[in-house]
């Protein structure tokens, strides 16, 4: 078989308004875990570039820590031109604040105007500068319009394929997702506890991304 | 000796903007943690109200979890009847969203107005409440001014005793701290891992405020 490096983003990342208060969200790291497990399980190679999650990744894979959106996207982007492919299992934090006050920020009793920007898109720019040779799998968390959004993120994401599920699976032990093709179309339900979906999502990516590639990576 | 119930509060809370997306700090609980076993080895009854964490109480502590401040605030003050003091070492999330979307708020490029309105205080609230026969231990996390902001804290919180600590406290093994009494006055400077410096804090607590106490809880 083909043996390839796949580099999977896990877990949250955080963007602090002061050096106490931080947006982020409850991503756990668990899916991202589960994968890496299935891919190890398949013989390939896994480099996991994980927010802080309190999960244990498998120890046959090398995990690189970071905390924010830009060190994640600057630490995959690196690891990302040695690998045949990126799994986007992370969520990072997508909005940060303009201005980061060096001081904690005193209560004064008055409401605080937060101006937010978005981040740089972790996946999104993997999949832009992705080689012939490299493929890039994303997931999309949406609360509505699951499917519809999924298919937008994939294009924008320059994805091979996309992975749509909702919020319910944050920190959770299950998920309930669709595998979506380039065309949109779904390839596979799959519900269960999240080692048995990352187990199936990472037989559809050897299968299509991996197997019938003429120049992996090792 | 005299045996108190004492509410440990720990932990960080969450507030979230979305279903996704909140707004929170790095509190591990370690601190609660370190305070709840130091108590139960004076032979003190200890109940723990807790934001997420994944530190591990003591099992001999009855542990409550709670998500947001408004549930801490609640939690807190139903078992503050019930209890002979109360130690607010949870760093619960100050500020909340005025609004909060109910979908997940989707990117659009454009920068997002946040507007955040402070959270109920938990300590304040507990402080303002107690009776005659109960106490309430403060923790005050400054940047800047450290020792004056306690101060005014102390007072503002209605506090028997007061920690200073700094940010670097936050999710980390070891502390330094300043306890300080009602004057204002530094009682000790400590520093070391979290277990050294909540031993030592147990220990004034329960000098000052438990053993010459006439009416114990029990």
């Amino acid at each position: 078989m083909t043996r390839a490096r796949i580099l999977i983003t896990s877990g949250p990342t955080r963007q602090y308004l002061d050096p106490v208060r931080y947006l982020t969200n409850a991503s756990s790291g668990r899916m991202g875990a589960a994968l890496a497990q299935a891919a190890l399980d398949l013989g390939h190679e896994v480099v996991i570039v994980s927010g802080p999650v309190s999960v244990t990744y498998p120890a046959a894979a090398r995990v690189v820590d970071v905390v924010t959106t830009d060190e994640m996207l600057r630490v995959a982007g690196e690891w990302f031109l040695q690998c045949d492919g990126a799994i986007g299992a992370a969520a990072p934090c997508d909005y940060m604040p303009k201005q980061v006050s060096d001081q904690k920020l005193s209560k004064n009793g008055s409401p605080l105007q937060l101006e937010l920007i978005e981040t740089p898109d972790v996946i999104a720019t993997l999949g832009q500068s992705k080689r012939d040779d490299q493929w890039v799998v994303g997931f999309a968390l949406e609360t509505d319009d699951r499917r519809f959004r999924a298919i937008v993120k994939l294009e924008k994401k320059h994805c091979d394929l996309i992975v749509s599920n909702g919020p319910e699976a944050i920190d959770s032990a299950d998920n309930h997702v669709e595998l979506l093709d380039q065309q949109g179309d779904v390839i596979e339900t799959i519900s269960g506890d999240k080692p048995h979906v990352a187990s199936r999502l990472i037989h559809h990516i050897n299968q299509r991304l991996i197997a019938n590639r003429k120049t992996p990576h090792q």
